[in-house]
C-alpha cells in the first residue's frame, strides 16, 4: 500500500481511452472530509518553473496561492490523467481542465476548487474532455482504500515508465503513528526544477508525484516541508535536462494519525496536534518526507528512458552551494559523460571538462576527482596508475557510479544524480509519436 | 588548396605515433618572414572559455596577451598534434608543450615564442614529448605549398572526424587580390564558447581551426575581425553541449597579397596597406572571414558524431539578443528535440518546452513556432491541422531542419545550429577509449 495507507485517503483508477495502448489512464485521489479540520489538514504543491506551463499547472498555482493566503480550504481531491498533458493548449486548455474538475466535484459533492487537475502526456493536443467526463462516475464509484487502488493509481499515471513508483514511510511523532505514502511517474523529460511557494528556489520532467500523510499539518507548514524535501530529491535528478511544462508534486495531510500502540492509556479519540515549523516533530516529519521524496526520485532516475545505471556527481569545495549545484548539473547532463558511464569507461577527462564548462570560476590546478574510492586526478594532475587499479573497474561498473569532485575553492557543496545515455534512449525518443 | 593558397604560408604533416590508428598526427603551419612586416602581418587567437584548459591554451593565451600588448612579434608558427590534448596534465603539461615548441623553433631558426602549440585528443595523459620531437625534423623538411600539404595537414589534425574540413574565400580589397584559407577539425566535444580578446564574450569541442590570409592586417585588427566572425559561426554550433578544454582558433596574416589582375599598370612590388578597423576594406575582409568560419562551422556540425542531419533554431522577438541566444541554445541541446529531429517527428511540444526551460521569462501565450514554412503553434495555441500538412513532412526531413520561434516579447533575435542524436552517437562515445 502507498497513498491510501495513511488514514483518511481513498483512490481509484480507470480507463478513459487517452492512451493509445488502451491501458488505465485516469485516476482520482480523495482526502476524507473531517469536521473542524483547522490546521490539521493541509495541501502543498510544487510545480515546474518552465515558462510554458500546462493548463493544470495554471489552475494548480492559483489554488495554491489561494490556499496559502487563507482564502480557500485546502483542496482535497486530485484528478489525474496520462496520455495528454493539456499543455500548449491556450485558453481552451484551461477551460477543458476546469470542466473535468467541475464534473468530478459535482459527483463528489464538493466545490470545484477542491479539485486539483494534473495531466501528463503528449503536448499541444486539446484534452479529450468528454472521454474523461465519461470515466468520472466509474472513478468516483471505485474510490477505495487498499493495495488494489494504490497499485491501479500508480499504474494509471505512467507514460513511458517501465515500472510504477511508490514509497512509504512511517514514524512516531509526539506519541502518534504518522504514515506517509506516495506514488510518482516519470522516465523522460525529467530534470525537475520545482518552484517553491515558501521562498525563492534556484534549481528542472514530466514528473508527477502525489503524497499523502495522516500527520496533522497545515498547508503552510506542509508547503515548507515539501519545498525542503524537493530541494534534496526531485530537484537533484535528471534524465535528459529537459524540464517539463507539467512537473507537479502534491502533498495532502489528513490529520487523522492515531496514537501509536504501546503509548499506554485509552487515547482513542485523541487527535494529533498540528506540527509547527521548527518543532522537533516538524523536523522529524520533514526528514521522513525528504526520505520519501528521495526514494521516489531514485526510482524515477533508475527508470530513466533507456537507462542501465545511474551516477551521482558530488561537488565539494566550490565557491558556494549554488556553484556546486551548477557544476554537478553540468557534469550530470553531459552526453559525453553519460555515454562514458554507459560504457563503464573511466574517461574522467570528460567529467572535469564538463565541470569547467558550468560558468563557475575555479582554480583547475587545485581540483581533484575520485571515481568511487579511486583518485584519478589530484590538484590538477592526472594519476596515471589509477587506470590500472582494479578498484576503478569495479567503481565504473556500479549500479550508481560515484564521482566526487573537490575544487578546494570554497565551502560550497552539492550533488546531482543522472542516468547513462544508451542506444535505447535514442530509439524511444526518435520513435515516440507526437 | 586551403591554408597555403594565400601567399606566404607553408604546411606539412607527419606521423609521430600518437594515434592508435598509426595515421598522421602532427602538423606544422609556418608563415614566411618578411622584412619590415610592421602592421601588415598579424596573428589572432581565440580559445575555449572552459575553466580547465589544456597546456597549449595556457601558452597560447600568454602569447596572445604579449602580442596584443606589442611586446611580441606576432607568432608565425603553429605546431599541432592530434591524439593527446595535453590537458589536465598540470605543470608537466606546460613544460612538455614548451619543449616541443623549443625544438621546432630551433629547427626553424626562430625564437621559441614564435611557435603556438595546439593539441587535441585524450585528456589527462602526459604528452609523449619525445615522439613529437622525433617527428619534427621530418615536419620541418616537409614544409611546402600546395594541395598535398594542405590535405595532409587537414587530415593529420582529425580525431573522431569522418571527413577533413577546409574552406577558401577570395575577394578584392583596394585593388588587391586577398585570399583566405582554413582547415578545421571537430566532431565531438563540440559546443565552442570562444573567449574574445577584444571584448567580453557571452556565448562551448575540441574544435581546432587554423586560418591563413595574405591580407595585410595587424594582430589587433585581425583579432577584432576573428572575434566578430566567431560569434556568428563557431559560437553558434553544438554537437553535444560539452565545451572542450582545447578549443582553439588561430588566424595569421602574411601581408603578401598582390595586385588583382586587370587593375592596370605595373604594380609589381606594390604592397597592400594594412586594413584599419572601420574602413570599407576591413568590413569586406571581416565579412569574408565570417563566411569562411561559418563554412567551417557548418562542416563541423554536419560531421557531428553520429549525425545524420542538422537543425537550426532561430529565436525572434526575445527580450534581448542574449536571451534569444540562450533560448536557441537550450532548444538545440535538448536530447528530446535532437531525437525528434532524428526521427523526422514534428514533436513541436519538445521545442517549446525546451525554450521555456532556458531561464528567460517570456509570455507563452504570445509565442509561435514554425517548422520550415509551416506554423504549428501560434499565440500559445496549437494548430492541429498543421500535422496533416504535407509541407510539414518535407520540412522535418530536410538536411537542415528549420525551427523559428517567435516570442513577441521584445526585439532580440539569435540562432544556434545543432545535429540530431542517434544510436551511432552513443556507440561512438560509449566505446571511445580513454
Amino acid at each position: 500500500m502507498s497513498i491510501t495507507r495513511p488514514l483518511g485517503f481513498l483512490a481509484s483508477a480507470s480507463k478513459a481511452g487517452l492512451k493509445p495502448s488502451g491501458k488505465p489512464d485516469v485516476a482520482l485521489i480523495v482526502r476524507e472530509l473531517i469536521d473542524d479540520a483547522g490546521d490539521r489538514q493541509g495541501t502543498a504543491m510544487a510545480f515546474t518553473r518552465n515558462q510554458l506551463i500546462g493548463a493544470p499547472v495554471v489552475i494548480g498555482r492559483e489554488l495554491r496561492r489561494r490556499t496559502l493566503a487563507g482564502d480557500l480550504s485546502p483542496p482535497g481531491v486530485v484528478l489525474i490523467n496520462a496520455g495528454n498533458s493539456n499543455a500548449a493548449t491556450g485558453d481552451q486548455g484551461i477551460a477543458d481542465a476546469r470542466r473535468t474538475c467541475e464534473v468530478a466535484a459535482k459527483l463528489l459533492a464538493r466545490p470545484t476548487d477542491a479539485v486539483i487537475p494534473s495531466s501528463t502526456g503528449v503536448i499541444g493536443r486539446l484534452l479529450p474532455v468528454q472521454k474523461i467526463v465519461d470515466a468520472l462516475p466509474t472513478l468516483v464509484n471505485g474510490l477505495a482504500r487498499g493495495d488494489g487502488p494504490d497499485l491501479a493509481t500508480a499504474q494509471a499515471i505512467m507514460t513511458t515508465d517501465n515500472v510504477h513508483k511508490s514509497a512509504f514511510r512511517s514514524l512516531t511523532i509526539d506519541g502518534f503513528a504518522v504514515q506517509l505514502g506516495a506514488i510518482a511517474k516519470g522516465a523522460g523529460m525529467i530534470a525537475p526544477r520545482l518552484d517553491s511557494a515558501s521562498r525563492a528556489a534556484t534549481p528542472s520532467a514530466t514528473m508527477l508525484a502525489f503524497i499523502t500523510t495522516d500527520a496533522a499539518i497545515s498547508s503552510e507548514a506542509l508547503q515548507r516541508a515539501l519545498d525542503l524535501a524537493s530541494d534534496s530529491s526531485f530537484n537533484r535528478i535528471t534524465v535528459d535536462n529537459h524540464a517539463s511544462c507539467s512537473d507537479t508534486v502534491i502533498a495532502m495531510s489528513s490529520g487523522l494519525a492515531t496514537r501509536a500502540s504501546g503509548t499506554g492509556g485509552d487515547d482513542s479519540g485523541v487527535l494529533m496536534r498540528p506540527l509547527t515549523p521548527g518543532s522537533p516533530g516538524f523536523v522529524a516529519f520533514s526528514a521522513a518526507l525528504a526520505e520519501l521524496c528521495a526514494d521516489l526520485s531514485h526510482q524515477i532516475v533508475r527508470d530513466g528512458e533507456g537507462a542501465t545505471r545511474t551516477f551521482t556527481v558530488t561537488v565539494k569545495g566550490a565557491p558556494s552551494d549554488e556553484d556546486a549545484d551548477r557544476i554537478a548539473r553540468e557534469v550530470v547532463n553531459s552526453p559525453l559523460v553519460k555515454c562514458a558511464v554507459h560504457g563503464r569507461d573511466p574517461n574522467w577527462g570528460r567529467v572535469v571538462t564538463a565541470a569547467g564548462n558550468a560558468g563557475v570560476p575555479f582554480d583547475a590546478t587545485r581540483a581533484s576527482l575520485d571515481i568511487g574510492p579511486v583518485a584519478v586526478f589530484a590538484n590538477g594532475r592526472p594519476i596515471p596508475e589509477a587506470l590500472d587499479n582494479p578498484a576503478l573497474k569495479i567503481a565504473v561498473s556500479a549500479d550508481d557510479v560515484r564521482f566526487t569532485l573537490s575544487l578546494n575553492s570554497g565551502g560550497g557543496s552539492g550533488w546531482m544524480t543522472g542516468c547513462d545515455l544508451t542506444t535505447e534512449y535514442v530509439r524511444i525518443n526518435a520513435d515516440y509519436t507526437t
